[in-house]
């Protein structure tokens, strides 16, 4: 498989071409940024430990039937992936209230939420990624209602899948976010990346973050801190 | 019916006790407010006819099988109402894009929008009224699923009659909100009031506004606009 030209710089990684159509070479860069990218700084081996957790996830979810558009992953920080058109949306779940949640209705930190509370932010830098409910949504046109009921029914099998896994080494799955495409031939899949860039994390024992809330607070060095999540994640149940 | 004591001050109504428990004493205002308080004026006669225009539609809904608190119109300000706990949220039900939903999603001025779009707004003055989705009104116990469900239901039934209703008196309904409760025995009603300081209203033969963005954005005196709308219902089609 041959890198070609450079399709997207995002937050994190870069997305190439490759000499087949539709497959996508994925660089996940040694870099952080928050506050919706004024704060951004290069973090010395944050990129390969994204690429290790976000593969391991993608080919564990995959193996339990969920669509993805995870190939493999060739070397230290790359990924190659199915190309999909992605739908513009950022898909949020949470198992438990934390950040912008917390904040916009002032509620008590890491309240279980049961059932778990879907979100949608409309991925739009012009307009600052604003809150989208499933009827704009689907009135936009940026999403049919079969599709939000696909994305619904997605998010909540990685949500029970992913729960279950970092219970089981010790870690709260407080929120996440997902992303989602459609491939060629019109399979939604599971797209972007799954690392503690897009989870919050929280130690079942200390309580200390172990996802990008050390980088956003200033706690101290990132990338010990995905590491010591991937170290457990190796070790703990692969397939539940 | 005796007026007793005063229940609760609202931004154009206030509320009474009655010597009926069961009853609540509705006055209207000649009162205007915009930009969440932070603008408010006296306008005379705008309260007479908001009780005029909110009882006239009160009624035809009650009669077309719509639950409402709706009792009667005792005096030219007054209503009485039955008394109702109400959800703390705003429903929107918007036919074409404007107001907020314009503005945040960068759309097009009265792009219509099939099906009608519904919105929903956590009423609270200490958060500003944010926006809310179904998932989070449902996790944070504001109300549960039977309940949103039997609002969407409620809220479209009332936009079907409410839009061709104008639409028989050259008014295009471009948006709306509501407010529901439950009375003593149960019973989820349609309450608040229905006058143009909750719709708005654009005329379909000159484009101009027939609701409060005429205080909003300076265009005039208030009460004739409301008293054309007033005219003009009542000589429209009282039933549809």
């Amino acid at each position: 498989m041959k890198r070609m030209a450079l399709r997207y710089t995002g937050k994190a990684k870069k997305m190439y071409e490759t000499d087949d159509p539709d497959v996508l070479w994925v660089e996940y860069m040694d870099q952080a940024t928050a506050l919706n990218g004024k704060k951004k700084v290069h973090i010395d081996g944050k990129g390969a430990v994204n690429r290790r957790i976000s593969a391991m996830l993608f080919a564990e979810l995959t193996e339990t039937g969920v669509p993805t558009h995870y190939l493999s992953a060739p070397d230290e920080t790359t990924m190659l992936v199915k190309k999909a058109t992605m739908l513009p949306l950022e898909a949020v779940v949470r198992n438990f209230v934390s950040g912008s949640f917390e904040r916009k209705f002032a509620l008590a930190h890491l309240l279980p939420l049961t059932p778990a509370v879907h979100e949608f932010y409309f991925k739009s830098d012009a307009l600052d990624d604003p809150f989208i409910n499933d009827e704009q949504i689907i009135a936009l046109k940026i999403a049919d209602a079969a599709t939000l009921k696909q994305v619904h029914a997605l998010s909540d099998t990685v949500n029970t899948y992913l729960t279950r896994r970092f219970a089981a080494i010790g870690i709260k799955l407080v929120d996440f976010k997902l992303e989602f495409g459609r491939l060629s031939d019109g399979t939604l899949v599971l797209a972007d990346e799954l690392s503690p860039d897009n989870f919050r994390l929280v130690d079942e024992a200390t309580g200390e973050s172990l996802d990008k809330d050390v980088f956003r607070k200033n706690e101290g060095p990132l990338t010990p801190v995905y590491e010591e999540v991937f170290a457990r994640l190796q070790k703990g149940v692969q397939h539940v």
